[in-house]
């Protein structure tokens, strides 16, 4: 049994404190947050759960295994530092940290207490992405030309970070989940209209071998769109995540070279087929992670969005943000 | 009544032949192409019509006033100038020329010549960008804070530009057509897969007041995508050209400002309101272009799809291009 | 404060537990089911509700002042009259009940006793039905000519009704709320396939003044579908419920007769102009119906759901039923 | 070659005439029409086709082997007896004619003849038709358990005949390709509101084994709609015809009768898969259909479209109109 506090219940915390409660091997102990309504909703639904307003009660608690931080990511830091020092694993809302070497202290700390630190990337448990990752692992798609994501919708808009801090970690963390290999580079542009943070961006990351991925990230979309294309060289998909029930198709449409008698000969053909939508599994995400989370703690097992992809991601969110406020440099990573 | 002659009978050709076929104050005269299987389809529609291989045979002809090119891109300067020089007008397709220098070169020898010369950006005289553009006249969505276009589709690559060459234009004449201002900046991205032109692209060009527009042009996507995002301040609106019956839905959606009482408050405020699609008119862009042609020749009017903004078009191509070639490094215009 | 006791915790009773527990003027003080794992749910997320097997344990209980019967049709009518012969006020599922007779017999027995009886037709709590009602009010579609209902999906197959009881109660009791007449005529045609009930029925509602409804309803389609068009003299209405954002679309198009000059002449004219789509409000349904239902009972005032109407739908669902038998025989009502 | 007299050059005669002409084994030689101005438009455009008002000089003419007769419903009965009594084979519009007996008696003095009589039912030479006939054959959908098809929108209003004997022809057709067996017996109910022909209809089609069919067909919808489902025990289908690319989609979804333990257990289980779909042909399925005519007149072979499916036809559409005079009451055919 693994006797987890919960630190933060506003937007999401609710979510992680339900799914945690709802694991057999887990038991939640305790929830901190600042806001004494909080707390009170806390107690009308689990009237056992102790409350408290003090983070450190929670950090440093005896009964205490595992910590979940679901609050602001400029707290993330301090607050995982302190459960870890403390000898509790870390589940930690995504992005990691505000910066890269946050995310790379942390990532060492937990790799030498020996303790799991797993972020928050739900996204990656979802039925559609894990089906995603089964064809290309079967190489259904054959090489990757492109991954191009539209997340776009009016708002929440977020007081501490931008529009790329809020909405491609999801982007960037089912990209380092589908895609085996690392950007090479970042460029990205954008815009600020209202409170002083980019609320428009795109991002292009390059990859080895021309593979090319692109994000449309935007709070002032009228429309919500949530679309992703991945081009391959043998099929081609599309992701649209607002779907009901034909959240993936896979079509067998591509183009290929061929020998071109003179200049002016045509040099590329056409290939147009079938199109095909998989069953996409319905489980809940987040109830997935928490699983993830009892299995890796008690396998003292490496997650795959651990404290490495969390600093990997968070680099790619700095790289964004840099080149965005650099008209569009170059950043290498 | 203008007697017009008309240089390439591909692709294109026989919809620029029937539509100034259908004008009443045109004739059209002359047809040339290279290819006879090309002329005996001109001649089974048209057995009036004059047919030659020899373009000079169109652009020096006495009973010519006008002539229509619409031939690949690379040869658009040499048979515009020899039109003009031999004081023809010239429709010429889009874009003008293949570099911004020889653009500028005809649309000067236009001028000083008192000759039209009107650039076939036929998306500007559909009945949804000339809608657009009235409800941006009427001020219906306020300033703009961002223009953002998708137009990706399985092919038709091009032997001899790349895939900003061959879609940008479209959009980046529909900006030129709605926007009051010109963009300051341009930065693009992109990748080539296949026949050593870039065939996936992504052009940020930035405005003035933090307004900036965004193009995602694409070969190789499985699916037709057509769709434009204009964000207001009062409004928003989205264009999806492959909807049959709404084209064009105007959001009462926004955000503002609000002020704080803390750094913690929330800065921002949504609005939610109907959302309002209005009639299109169905008529045939080109025809009603081909008519504009018409009026711009019998009153010696310069058109706004003229010389000047032929020349600017194929700056901006030429930008993206040069940037994307440069992983996004800035070009100012 | 109303005390409520809730007879059955299948499929749909913890959302009717939820709702009237949130009700600020209701307590919910007893939950009976002669499922003991449903019993246990309900001890988890209310440890203070009493629980029991014995349902007159509600009907007969004193500190009960009104019931909730969430339990199959065929019991409506024994458990609401032993409610409301113990003065208990009744809130029942729909249908009714699972004659004509019973419906009438409960509804006569509530109004001698001036108790409440409301039938739990939710759909006419939702934003979108309110809207349209709204709009019809405000004569926006001008007399009606047809309302059209498709409500298709996969399954839930029912052991004790036909499709008709199942998805027409829902058609139904929009019609009874947006149409004032009644309609004067039933023709249903359907089929059976599986279990002995029909699974597919087309029902015609024929009203006066050629106003005519139909209702498709399927429990063998692959897709869901939710949408009914109604067609009115002025404007046509479009709703589709599985829309997220734009449920409701007016249509400013229509038809109208013109003086022929010859029998050869074309007798009608086309209107088309715009759409718009109002926005709906996204407050929870069933909430509504609660509190609404906390109303009726405190002023002691006839719900427009009430026995009356519970019983209108009840006789148009013997109506069509009994048509469907009869290969279509019309059904006077 | 089979030289060809066309009457009728309307709506649809000019695709009539377009598609002969361009069979390679066909000449259109002469065609009639009473209006100049669509003679005029025939000169236009085919300089050598013969013109006359008298349509006894197409069915007359020595130099004319068949008649093509694309004129009013009323006139097809007189016009295509006399073409074939003077021996002419003949290509008809649909509906074959006014009457099921003016349909039998056409069919007959054919036979007698010797001579082709083809109706053109369009539809079932498209290649979404042509697909889903192929599914069938290859027994992909199972038996059947229905037809359903939904065919509305705003207008074109007929003087001479109500909303089922112009769209329903579609979908009778489409049935008699695509199902072995034929209806016995047809429920309809529908309304009139503007010019006297009833512009909204429910056509009910029943058929062996509890197959069902039902059509839809309305002239006062906002909206086009073109939907057919196909549910079948092994699988169902979804045909959208105004979908560009995606007009098929084959769903493994199903559902199954289960050994039930007791009255109350769940009797039915449900099946949810993949969906898929098919790739359809592009070509324009009247150019099948006159190519087929080619074949047929070539080979003396009875086409399955010829008069014994004409006169199918008619007589369920008859049978559909009488019973919606008779609110729905039951026609046996």
């Amino acid at each position: 049994m693994i006797r987890m506090g919960v630190i933060g219940y506003g937007y999401w915390g609710p979510n992680i404190v339900r799914n945690f409660h709802n694991q057999e091997k887990i038991r939640v102990v305790a929830v901190c947050d600042g806001n004494p309504a909080a707390l009170n909703r806390v107690k009308k639904l689990y009237p056992d759960i102790r409350l408290t307003t003090d983070y450190q009660e929670i950090t440093t608690a005896m009964d205490i295994d595992a910590v979940a931080i679901v609050t602001p990511v400029s707290t993330h830091f301090k607050l995982a530092m302190d459960a870890l020092s403390n000898g509790k694993h870390v589940f930690v809302e995504k992005p990691m940290t505000a910066t890269s070497a946050e995310a790379e202290e942390l990532a060492s700390l937990a790799q030498k207490k020996r303790l799991i630190i797993m972020v928050d990337h739900t996204f990656v448990f979802t039925g559609a992405v894990r089906k995603i990752r089964q064809l290309i692992d079967e190489d259904m798609l054959g090489p990757l030309y492109y991954y191009d994501s539209t997340r776009v919708n009016l708002g929440l808009f977020q007081h501490d970070v931008n529009v790329i801090w809020d909405l491609a970690p999801h982007d960037f963390s089912i990209m380092a989940y589908l895609i085996p290999e690392k950007p090479q580079a970042i460029v990205a542009t954008g815009a600020t209209h209202l409170n002083g943070h980019a609320d428009v961006a795109y991002i292009t990351a390059y990859f080895a071998d021309n593979m090319i991925a692109h994000l449309n990230v935007n709070w002032l979309s009228p429309v919500k769109v949530r679309t992703t294309l991945l081009g391959g060289a043998k099929k081609m998909l599309v992701w649209n995540d607002l779907e009901a029930d034909e959240k993936i198709k896979i079509y067998d449409k591509g183009v290929q070279i061929k020998n071109a008698e003179s200049v002016y000969s045509l040099l590329v053909s056409y290939r147009s087929g079938d199109m095909w939508s998989p069953k996409v599994e319905q489980q809940e995400a987040l109830s997935l992670e928490c699983s993830y989370f009892v299995d890796c703690v008690e396998k003292n097992q490496t997650p795959f969005n651990g404290g490495e992809t969390g600093h990997h991601i968070v680099k790619m969110l700095e790289a964004a943000s840099s080149s965005l406020q650099n008209k569009g440099k170059v950043v290498y990573l």
